[in-house]
């Protein structure tokens, strides 16, 4: 049932070891050339509760690349065995070190996600994932290996070979992006395999790349599996940070090796209970090179409530988009996943639509351009005021401002090669 | 100056020790499909000495293939944590499966091989070989962080970001393909990069591929450092299963893992000491999917004679070429490379060579086309004639017969795609 005792813990126990763990990262920290500077005199001892964590400082990219390479080193450069670096695509890139025991209980956090989805010594695991620097190829290798899985290091691409492993060995666990996932079941078909007759596949992480709900359906049935989320970033070691549970139900983080606050971008305090902001991450565990409240752009909010599943560590809804993205209007944050997930939601809606912010006479405005399917664009108005309203009045319970929406044929809005430009702020600066 | 403690046994040592294991995996590979029925009704206690190794059948790649996926098993799926398939070019690939004591053992021994060429925790190592199934890009690795090096797991390719690596992180140590090693030099020569005087280089693993000793001394020069020559194959776990020390002569074989024999590829004999034949090897390690006396096809010889670094391990000269390409000529087994080695050794030599068999009245024939080069192919025939004979007499002491020497201008040979094919048997059968 649980890969390990941390699985169990009340919260009351996560908090208690959370403090301890967090007083000793803040007392290893300040032994880098970093932490010793930005913590100034904070005392470990000082840390008494886990909302004390606010009393440290914030770290961000900019700082990791500043301090590029090895300024957040607490520990003699020959204790490291491992090194990551990202593909920065501006500047300095930022490195990641790591010890033998951050190598381990990584491995440890990364095979706790796969058992948790019933992946167990004696499965057969394809690594259909890129290996080198990118920490989702050698993190989740090292994981299935810990847990005892077959692992088969079958790398990115060649799908002809990835079928064959995959029937020959009878694979049961895959790792895949999400984007080749569809591209591969497809290549199964034009094959001749069916999945559920052919092969023993059962279950698959994806992860690293942002996907929707109905794409994680669409691999499910393409494939004839369970497909999880994972969640991670290199700054935090890589994959194994947050991972879904057999529910399904959003992930879970590993809240016993990092500790995650989720903070409003501009003001930097807490959101409240269930709504969207920045993820803010603290490594708990890593020796060698731990981060403080390192600020990952990335989106996200707490889902409410107990898991059914029994584990009490916090879940957190798939990844919303990037803090950069955020809009402000008329003082409230708006993101445009949030207006995405409600146009998606519509049968009607097509694929393309687009957000355009406007101030008119000094009033801050949001206009909605949608695209409607073809067989929906029928010429009866009234259908089409009904279908119009139906969407404002959904956006308005999501983004609690009226926007100004407008039906459009399909293809009709301009086409973005590969990421869309979905917003275009035509505000005037006062 | 050691790794571990096998490094400094006597030859006695390594020979009680071989035995011992040799029993245990005659024991242990009868519990396989294959070896139950291949190795029939063997005793593990006949085992006495290294030399009843002969009393044990010979296993071929052919083997392997029938035997897939897992015929050589011998224990129960769920104990195996890793899989590598080679890419066979014709039916079946060959599958080499890992236990977690596999993966130890040869981490173990790759961590032998960098330590004895001075490889220490500390050391930067930068990874530049592709990972996946190749053996040779996680075997390395694991090795590497086994002993305790800074692994940058950079992968093959992007030569600007391996470049930015070395910089930036002060890379001491590289595990490099021969034929990039090169094109990575001139690479640095173009961006404006002394390896001497701009980075922090100093050895390199090179292996994977066939190469010359002037290949290697030119991978030296270009980015002045120490190149060392590995051998293994993925049948015998990947790398790590012969490397060379200090000196540069001849690759110790870890014989307290792999017993080595070199035997001739038509009688099946031990060549006498010094000759070249076939490697054939037992792991003596490998738990779960043991093999016995595997035909390599590689063509080798032992380097007779003590190492001047101590090790009593024995020492094979660099792999000479592929058991399939020898030639049988008037009973006698001649290889390509042997003829290739006295020809590149003569300043006057070209590119291009040929070798022609013929049976002229019955009787074997042997006709080398050399190339000269412009500058040595002059008009005095007394000079080319003595420049014939003298190759001439260079190839009987080599392969004692004495072929017949034509010398030809240089760009006169056929010049062939990738794989020369230098050897041309127009011999009729009777
Ligand atoms: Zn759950
Ligand atoms: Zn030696």
């Amino acid at each position: 049932m649980y890969f390990d005792k941390a699985e169990t813990y009340s919260r009351e126990e996560i908090e208690r070891i959370q403090v301890v763990r967090l007083r000793n990262v803040v007392e290893r920290a300040a032994r880098s050339r970093f932490y010793a500077e930005s913590l100034g005199g904070i005392d470990p001892a000082d840390i008494r509760s886990v909302d004390d964590i606010r009393r440290l400082p914030l770290t961000t990219k900019n700082d990791l690349r500043a301090s590029y390479p090895d300024g957040l080193l607490t520990v003699p450069h020959d204790q490291f065995v491992r090194l990551h670096v990202s593909s920065g695509t501006t500047g300095n890139p930022t490195a990641v070190y790591y010890t033998q025991n951050d190598l381990n209980s990584w491995a440890d956090l990364m095979a706790r996600c796969m058992h948790m989805i019933g992946i167990r010594p004696g499965d057969v695991f394809q690594n259909m994932s890129g290996y080198g620097l990118f920490t989702g190829g050698l993190g989740i290798h090292y994981g299935a290996e810990r847990l005892g899985c077959l692992t088969i290091p079958s790398g990115a691409g060649n799908t002809a070979r990835q079928i064959k492993l995959m029937k020959d060995f009878r694979t049961t666990a895959i790792h895949i992006i999400p984007s080749y996932a569809l591209y591969f079941a497809e290549a199964l078909t034009k094959s001749g395999i069916d999945p559920r007759r052919d092969l023993a596949l059962r279950v698959a992480l994806v992860g690293a790349e942002p996907h929707t709900e109905e794409s994680r359906r669409k691999i499910e049935d393409a494939l004839g599996i369970k497909a999880y989320n994972s969640y991670g970033l290199s700054e935090m070691n890589g994959p194994g940070v947050a991972f879904e549970c057999l529910e399904q139900k959003g992930m879970h983080v590993w809240e016993d090796a990092y500790l995650i606050e989720i903070l409003d971008p501009e003001t930097l305090e807490p959101v409240k209970e269930g709504e969207i902001g920045e993820i803010v991450m603290t490594s708990l565990l890593r020796e060698g090179m731990p981060i403080i409240r390192y600020r990952t752009r990335d989106l996200c909010r707490f889902l409410p409530g107990e898991c059914p599943c029994g584990r009490k560590h916090r879940r957190i809804d798939r990844i919303l988009g990037r803090a950069d993205d955020m809009m402000i209007l008329k003082g409230v944050n708006i993101y445009p996943m949030q207006i995405e997930q409600v146009l998606m939601a519509m049968p009607e809606v097509g694929q393309n639509y687009l957000i355009e912010l406007d101030n008119d006479g000094h009033i801050d405005l949001m206009r909605v351009k949608v695209e409607i399917k073809e067989e929906f664009f029928i010429e009866d108005m009234r259908a089409l005021n009904a279908l119009r309203e139906r969407i404002q009045t959904a956006l308005r319970y999501e983004i609690l401002l009226t926007p100004k929406v407008e039906l459009v044929e399909a293809n009709t809005l301009p086409k973005s090669e590969g990421k869309a430009k979905r917003v275009i702020d035509l505000r005037k600066q006062f």
